[in-house]
């Protein structure tokens, strides 16, 4: 029987059948796996150190199904967990995916989101090793916990870093936050005349950013490469001001930002005035940018002084001089941290 | 001011002030957690190999949330985790727990199933090493991932089973699913007439089976000390006949199971009389019991043969000899695997 003229239901597959349907596409890239899905438990080997993480998205809080593709989806999902992993200067390994599926997903649409986690897996060389399949009351709740690894003395945590380092950004921010306000604007201009087509074109930059990100694996491999180890690392997933405030605590530091320097891209400077946001707020409390924000010693500035895919944004300071903006003609304003809260918003 | 006079909503409170509110209270066990949460990732350093393991539990699929105590379900939402990673002949060291929380959920709510989740951390000397915090629109969702640790050697997967081995149970079954078959019963009877008190006094064993189970630590501990390695090793959560069919197909081995040797208590034997359920197809297609399914070579029998905790019930046979249950009478009956298939149930 011809496989592509076989209609499989999700009910029927069951979930050992989907389990193993899935299995089947699974790819090994790391030796470190020493046993995948299948077993009660899959098993690591690592002369290494184990670095672990995990990030539940839910829709309705996390994603919008109205305007989100679901192979995109999936490729989010991987992305916001491995990026944790390269915040701490390591390499993702391996993963695990739990999913709660409710009954409007169709078996196509669970395919098509793991299509997703296995390119995300494929970009970035990360074995899936085992994970949860079950149904769900409603909306679909993935749960992935990424597996890393690193030596010790190369690991970069949050609370390292020390008065006059310098605060340095990857990328451009703010981005991802546009997106989705371009993406609300869009779904409620078709709320009301669904005959309209989104007008969506014009945005692909910021688009992308909130709907497929992507972990800046290529920083951490300029950092083994120009030998520079930072004192300290965050990834920027609830928004720059938020991060600047945990690398601050934990390092028991102040901070100087300078708002001229924060990293903003065109696209999203032009639709955030558009929408009548200061382009200096989308990129300091916007966040799912995935950018890496960290601090080096200064000796280190001339190893990453050229280089366009860093900028230098400020300076660690005296805790007892706290985190400060500083504007256009020197003005200074204590930053505010606005992170995320989801039972809020 | 006084905490216990404080009214605190878990919406001021929000993501990380929930977050600090756990973490105070979590204690470590572990000499291998290097890192626990508060970072990008939580690091651990074993010269073990490292076995992962996840679990999703969902408000209406896994738990009724109308006869479940929060503290139990924080129990045993960390038990059918480390079970899994017992069932390797490992040891659990580290979790996290990702929690997904609808606004019918109070700080009081939370904070109840922690105390479960710490319990269970406690008695199993398990590090709380991350996780992650999200509302959701419905119900409740707990993700939990197992991070267990054993030397190579040790380790036992489901594939190793050989012919002639015995196949052996810890505990009793059928327990769970007794116990869950009498609060659904009484959920019915309330429903009808909320004046009456459900009569569950009588049925303590079987109720805890189904609420606050428990891992089998203590097997593996055995195994330790009278130095049996199981050929083969599974934990019951889907039913025994279910995870038979696993060691034998993993194993390619067949198996004859004698119906008058599975391990059933008396309540659960009578309870399952009472609601005209065969009491066998209560053990072997009941569930979540989390005892210990293992083959042993004959040569250990003399090792085991008069522990209490553990019942010889077969022996696996040649693949072609399929999978039996010889009966009263050595009536031979297939065996057929009944797993839990949620998108069904």
């Amino acid at each position: 029987m011809n496989e592509k003229n076989k209609t499989i239901n999700l009910k029927d597959l069951g979930e050992f059948g989907l389990i193993d349907r899935i299995s089947k596409k699974i790819k090994s890239y790391q030796k470190t796996t020493i046993l995948g899905p299948g077993d009660d438990a899959a098993i690591i080997n690592s002369k290494k150190n184990i670095l672990i993480s995990t990030d539940m998205l839910v829709e309705g809080i996390h994603f919008d199904m109205s305007f989100t593709p679901l192979k995109h989806l999936g490729y989010k999902s991987v992305i916001v967990n491995v990026s944790d992993i390269y915040a701490m200067n390591a390499t993702p390994s391996q993963i695990t995916v739990s999913l709660g599926i409710s009954s409007k997903y169709t078996l196509e649409a669970i395919d098509e989101l793991y299509e997703g986690i296995l390119l995300a897996c494929d970009k970035h060389k990360i074995d899936i090793i085992g994970g949860d399949i079950t149904s769900c009351l409603s909306g679909l709740t993935i749960s992935i916990t990424a597996i890393g690894q690193a030596l010790p003395k190369n690991i970069v945590t949050r609370n390292g870093a020390k008065e006059n380092d310098l605060l340095i950004v990857s990328g451009d921010l703010g981005g991802a936050y546009m997106g989705l306000n371009v993406l609300q604007r869009e779904k409620e201009v078709w709320k009301n005349n669904p005959n309209i087509q989104p007008e969506l074109d014009d945005f692909n930059y910021i688009l992308e950013r909130q709907l497929k990100p992507e972990a800046r694996k290529d920083i951490i491999e300029l950092f083994k490469e120009i030998k520079v180890k930072p004192t300290s690392m965050i990834d920027v997933s609830d928004g720059l001001a938020s991060e600047i405030f945990h690398l601050c605590k934990m390092g028991e530091v102040g901070c100087q930002i300078y708002e001229t320097k924060i990293p903003i891209d065109s696209k999203t400077y032009k639709t955030s005035m558009d929408f009548n946001i200061n382009p200096t707020v989308s990129a300091l409390n916007g966040g799912e940018d995935y950018e890496l924000l960290f601090t080096i010693s200064q000796k280190d500035y001339e190893k990453i002084k050229n280089n366009p895919k860093l900028t230098v944004i400020g300076h660690i300071t005296n805790k007892n001089q706290g985190i400060n903006l500083i504007g256009n003609g020197d003005t200074i304003t204590p930053l505010q941290a606005q992170g995320w809260n989801h039972f809020n918003n």
